[in-house]
């Protein structure tokens, strides 16, 4: 097996093994939502992930230790991320691994209502706040038409959907590549890439629980080139600490 | 006066000198730009700058050297440029001489159909291609709430004004400032700030030479705010070609 | 007196108001310390940003609140952070309210081990995490020109400075604006910033307690710079939470 | 075969096909550059990107169009770039296809003292200028550790090099992967990243002809992994131009 210049395994030919943590509440209580997501939504997911050659894995907030436990993680090479009304019930602790994990290399797909969860707040130091309303018309435009989570699409995704709305709290993205135009009258930024540690994150906004998003076939395929985009390579090894001069 | 750490004069107190480049050609061939702009559009935008407390200066394409000889710019800190129609008759000669200024640190706004002007394009190394639709209603909004161009702003700037619509073939901006929305359905990224050189480049979209924007008076704000934004500083003096070792 | 867009009063004569936060503990125990800030590190930063004329105040951990209770940070407009062995005292109810007041516009510059502060990492989101050694020779390059932290400087500043070397785990910044050299055989991004909400954020790298860097006319120079540049501007008024269609 | 979202072929498990135009005149009018590439600069990265998988042709300046006719454009993923002492000699023609292709989504690496090739400066849209001596030792440092670019190297590259030192005047770049040390005292930003259009651009800086970087592993692996990063993705189609509202 290849090398690297430190002596760690270079593998590149697998396909990342994607994590898929859902909150699995509203799809439990709310009998809307149960119909557009029976099995929840990690389990449409799965199905679109699945089927793009990836190896699935979901974990759900109610499980012993939110479903990630360290044998689950160490088998993560990409973790989705769905949360809303529980945000406050994931543990300090879960979190703080996943930060870890995040700053280590482990890639993170943040959907839609998780830009209120404590882990994405914890990676952007920022309140992560927006507008937002039931309800609406979304556009997403493709804005860096050459990146390669845009990979396969037309020019823009339309949906039913929540309002999200600028101004949105978070760091200037490292790379911005879709844009939402909303039928009330508002805009977002609505598919934004952000490097931290050795990992890559990237933020998509739709998928109110009661809409049909994840259904879609071009959010699928988004879903799909953001997993490749935010895989893990195994690049060079940053050394901290005290150091004694090369020279 | 104080001194620069190479010797040259610090002088922070004034405020930038501008010129005003503006085609003037729509404002004397057509019977109803004539109406909304009668003295040119940079006679509104001088108007707005001077009460702002700038030194203004105009030059028009129809001048000599397009009314930008080695003295009109040695006394500008930041032009402002409104082209359309006859972007290819400005000469390659004074493009380059602009060029040069813009890296030596003379700020340059881009308005409107300025995109496609001979200096943006050079700037941006880009075709600063995009879509575009007359009559349209059009919402700047703010999605940096700290910046400095967005000084004084409520949320969003309402305009009637012609559409522009992503993708807009520009390098991404060192930071985004307005995002457009437009009643047809499209969006556009509507201020970009560059750091060029020692230059800073503002490109701001509104200023259909058919419709009122430059008499809009947050457009007016925001054009005032990127003058100041974009006022050169006399920074550190940039060493190019062959050099001695220090050690 | 002239107002924002939304009704608040736009000021912008003013001089920015700025408090000197610093740890203060090497200066007291510490004898060699002593001898190079014998009343703190506060008070030679103090000296130089009174005499470029701002308004400034100090605050240091061992006072109640840490010297910062609401009525110095309401009277606050850019905050200077220094701390080194004492990171986990500061008390997490004031680096909550230090958070949100940069996130709500006031700036922050955060100097040498403040990178490991618990302030600077909460607004990250990484480790902040880097390699150091006593006893080099710093070099630190422009390399941003035309940048106003870099107003006045020549090409490099040189420090006798303890070594900090990359990889620096910090989100990579909006702007860097300097790059250090060592005599070791390290390099490091020195000058870094970033917009977090609606405030600036200034990384410098310098300031061993060691070493004398800020009595150095070009440091000072930097941190004047970094001020003014991190100075609030009432900017546009972020709106957040549920929100009615315009259209 | 899968097709994109307007139909276009998607195809994404080929590798990349590379192009590298070489200048090729130090390797056959100055016996000391012979010794070190006695077939050319071209022939020792060919054989390291054969190696690597790639498809690969090499193109030199003194061939019939400059060895790239639109065939050779047509069946090229990624083009190298190596030039030097004849800049002025490749037509503009060949410049003004090229920059279209990149913009299109060609990938392109521009190695060492193709900073002042045509190409480059109308990508970047500045001087692209720099400081340089011959016979130093340079350290290549990783600063992106996660970055695909630096994928399976150690903290730092180390060669014997010519010193380009900053300024170097190019924009910011969108991702900095490496920062160089030289023994004379500067630092460069040597390994950038740009997205231009549907294109990626890779900078990096080693490669001087009297000096054996391209014999050593690691700056092989570096071009390996850039050329895959730069590689185009079939990415959303960008529509420009006159345009119908949506709605």
């Amino acid at each position: 097996m290849e090398k690297t210049g430190d002596g760690r395994d270079l593998d590149l030919a697998e396909e990342p093994r994607v994590t898929i943590w859902n909150e699995y509440r509203h799809e439990k209580s709310d009998e809307q939502v149960a119909k557009i997501y029976p099995e929840g939504i990690h389990a449409v997911l799965a199905a679109a992930l699945t089927e793009a050659g990836f190896e699935v894995h979901a974990a759900t907030l109610d499980e012993p230790e939110h479903g990630l436990p360290d044998e689950v993680l160490d088998a993560t090479d990409v973790l989705l991320w769905w949360g809303h009304m529980a945000h406050d019930e994931v543990s300090d602790e879960t979190v703080e691994k996943v930060h870890q994990r995040v700053l280590g290399g482990m890639g993170l797909i943040v959907l839609h209502s998780g830009h209120f969860s404590k882990i994405f707040k914890k990676l952007m130091g920022t309140t992560c706040d927006l507008k937002w309303r039931h309800d609406d018309t979304e556009r997403l435009w493709v804005v860096a038409p050459g990146h390669p989570i845009a990979e396969g699409l037309g020019e823009y995704i339309e949906l039913e959907e929540e309002m999200y709305g600028e101004a949105f709290d978070v760091p200037q993205p490292d790379e911005l590549v879709f844009m939402s135009w909303f039928g009330g009258g508002e805009v977002f930024r609505s598919g934004l890439c952000y490097r931290r540690g050795q990992g890559r994150i990237f933020y998509f906004r739709p998928g109110h629980e009661e809409n049909y998003s994840y259904h879609n076939q071009d959010v699928q395929r988004v879903i799909q080139n953001a997993v490749r985009w935010a895989a893990p390579t195994p690049g060079a090894m940053p050394v901290y600490g005290h150091s004694e001069p090369i020279d």
